[in-house]
């Protein structure tokens, strides 16, 4: 039987595509994190390029290069887990290199990070989720990465703290912080989310004993903060800290309106 | 031509289907409401039952009965906006009954209500918006409805507040009230909003000048509530004003916590 | 210092409320399958009911049941991870007993499962990927549980078909088969979705080559279905398989139209 | 009463934010469209800039920027509709230039759209819905705006089709395209859609009789597409008929495949 490569023909119309692949693509991922291999599922984004003169690419081998790094399963590999999640987009990217032509791919992995904090004052283990997403993305001439983590804090208003002897409302707060360097800067998805989550007015926590929601109470009445000092504060550590482009976003969902309220900074 | 009528052929399993329709359908609606005629843009869904001897239903005819209730293009008919969504779903019914055979029909829409408030202090006018969703039910031998309403407002921690000499924490709260009652029984959609906005630690305001802010924060401390508390207000006021089935689920994003509080509770 | 139970006081309104509790939280769980332990990231929800005369729950000890049951740190303890996501809600619930009295109480956990296939030409394996849900409610005098699959597959429309010499519009289509049944019924979720995914027009798959995309192809041409037909399919496999009330809802995202078709039916 | 502007203070770290405001605020607004003036209800969001040396701005007179363009109650105005919805932001920012003090400031609406289309075979009337959404953006030197328009149509495969005699796999895609432009440049969202919605395999419709489903059906498979062609059409004709940066993104929900494929370009 012939089979017939549609996508290496010509189009008729000629335009140069920056980014054609796959999706919202879920499988299951191991990582060697700290010594410890976790599996997880995350989703998965990867794409590349497509010059004027070719119809389509491939789609089955951006799949395959993913799930044969995953799977590792060829022999003569070294079967050992991969120790980030910028390693793990890399290994996938190298994989292509050898399937199928670009100039230019990205991967692009979002997932979840689950990490141990102890209680203000119990001093209990509390485990607590954060939304990340880190992609690779190869150029010519360059390996860049963006790192994004997202993480739920909160805001006590210093305006209406100011102004009511004390009092004020509180709302839940959710703050981004994306960074993107180059894929050698050694930058940790823990430490952006410590920057992140020190930021608000007091971080959260999953498990909380009275005690401790007293302290986490008695913090937010001491720190008031605007979502602009959330933003504010981000994005001046983050600058200390971390080497490349930053870009910070902080949503607070205010406990008087319906609506929300936004600050949102860079720094290229 | 011939057209095959795939849809009233056997179906090969017999077995019979109590829902079959569309769903997620947005097209242009008309309410006169008070005097007063609004064009919005609802989400419909609209599902009728389909007996062990037939193998589909005519989708086009469901999707019909919609498009002509809201152009009313007939000639005969006397062309005059609805003046609730219960009574635009009947009229759809009506249509549906002439175009295709059913037992049971149903026809929900989605959308939202902008209702006009007075901010706590500067009294000055706040335009306030509510997501609702109506379903006229209808059966062989009755029709009932569902009316549904969703409240963002707030909750103050009682307990934290006993533990910290009045300090305590606030967020954003949102609360569905939901009643199933006779199509003939008259309940107004902005009745049920009231109860449920009525029921949080204080309700929330789109514009609120800073005198406006502060009564809100005192109102919030002067009324300090579990999502529990305003679980038990919401159904304590809704059966005494409102007759049917009630269904009650308040959510509470809690502002020290990553994770959300619900109580719930229904009569019947 | 004292510390005040403002939970154990008596509400002014006196209402039972059916489930309080706590609602998306995010925390790492581990399950021995079929011999082999996986780690992943579920999402919780745990409620218990609310006695008339009680004001409020102790929400941080539901969330200690969940976080205790989850390390099993405790030394008396044998460490061994649960085989089934209902066994560890039982586990959850267990601990719950003894933690914060209640008459009923439930445990959900949303996550998603990964199985292998073999795609139906080129016999790759494929990794797919499913919604699943799983409750377990304990009431005074039984113990139930709600077993949920959600697959993605597709729907090749017979109407189209018999109009257009062959030719038809196919779409992606989303199943959902719901299970309630005694605790002690043996039901895999693995079964459950086989008997979803085998009711399409054809299943999908991650990895497709050329010859494997043909055979999917030429599947969805000879079996060609409406979205009733894949409900009736489901509802009719399940209650031969699985014992207990079930719940059948299809979803179909039509090329042809910008809305969705549904089709949904139950037995009790 | 004194009331503290802590808004005006000196924050502590001193850092430019770019874009400080409220988002996800919805209200009704009034637009005159051809002639007929429609009431709809969209999702706001308004930023403005905030110096290194102010703490924060008042959120409030965002919110009265828009609520007073809304109602434009002032009686020396003309009581008007605005006729675009950058028009209606522009008033926004007007109102906003005598409240509050910035450099730049930015509105943006999201909502829907509803175009009357004609089926393709009996030539009925079909009401077709799109999301919109428009942000006019102020600089010191100058004013631009973004339009963005999402169009549901489909793709059928060309590669399947030459490997399966004619049959291939169909389903639903969705388009992105958006133009940034000088204020002044005139550029119809309904244009817009037209390039979108011409580019598919077949425009989709709310309303399809077996005829015009018929006539669908034969298009798609005249008519095959990849993703990335639909990508490539769009762009091709947006830079003809359009002056401005285009962004296009097409996402097909594959039928055969549980994940989406993607093609994105550009054009600055």
């Amino acid at each position: 039987m012939q089979i017939f490569e549609t996508q290496e023909e010509r189009p008729t119309i000629r335009e140069k595509l920056h980014r054609v692949g796959i999706t919202n693509l879920r499988t299951v991922a191991k990582i060697n994190w700290k010594g410890k291999t976790y599996t997880f599922i995350p989703n998965f984004e990867i794409a590349i390029d497509v010059p004027e003169e070719k119809k389509g690419i491939h789609m089955s081998r951006l799949v395959e290069s993913i799930t044969e790094t995953m799977s590792e399963a060829v022999e003569e590999e070294v079967i050992q887990p991969h120790t980030s999640l910028e390693e793990l987009e890399l290994a996938i990217i190298k994989r292509l290199e050898k399937k199928h032509p670009h100039k230019r791919a990205e991967v692009w992995i979002k997932t979840q990070l689950i990490l141990e904090r102890e209680t203000p004052a119990s001093k209990r283990k509390s485990l607590e989720s954060y939304d990340v997403e880190v992609g690779v993305i190869k150029e010519p001439e360059k390996v860049e990465k963006v790192l994004r983590v997202k993480v739920i804090g909160n805001t006590a208003c210093p305006h209406a703290m100011a102004n009511n002897q004390g009092k004020t409302h509180i709302q839940r707060a959710v703050a981004m912080l994306e960074i993107r360097t180059d894929y050698d800067e050694g930058i940790a998805l823990e430490d952006m989310i410590e920057v992140v989550e020190g930021s608000f007015s007091s971080p959260t926590y999953t498990l909380l004993k009275t005690i401790d929601e007293n302290a986490v109470v008695q913090r937010m009445y001491e720190n008031p903060k605007f979502v602009e000092d959330v933003a504010r504060e981000i994005i001046f550590k983050a600058k200390q800290r971390f080497k490349g482009k930053i870009h910070v976003k902080v949503v607070s969902h205010e406990s008087i309106h319906k609506h929300d309220v936004i600050a949102e900074t860079w720094y290229v």
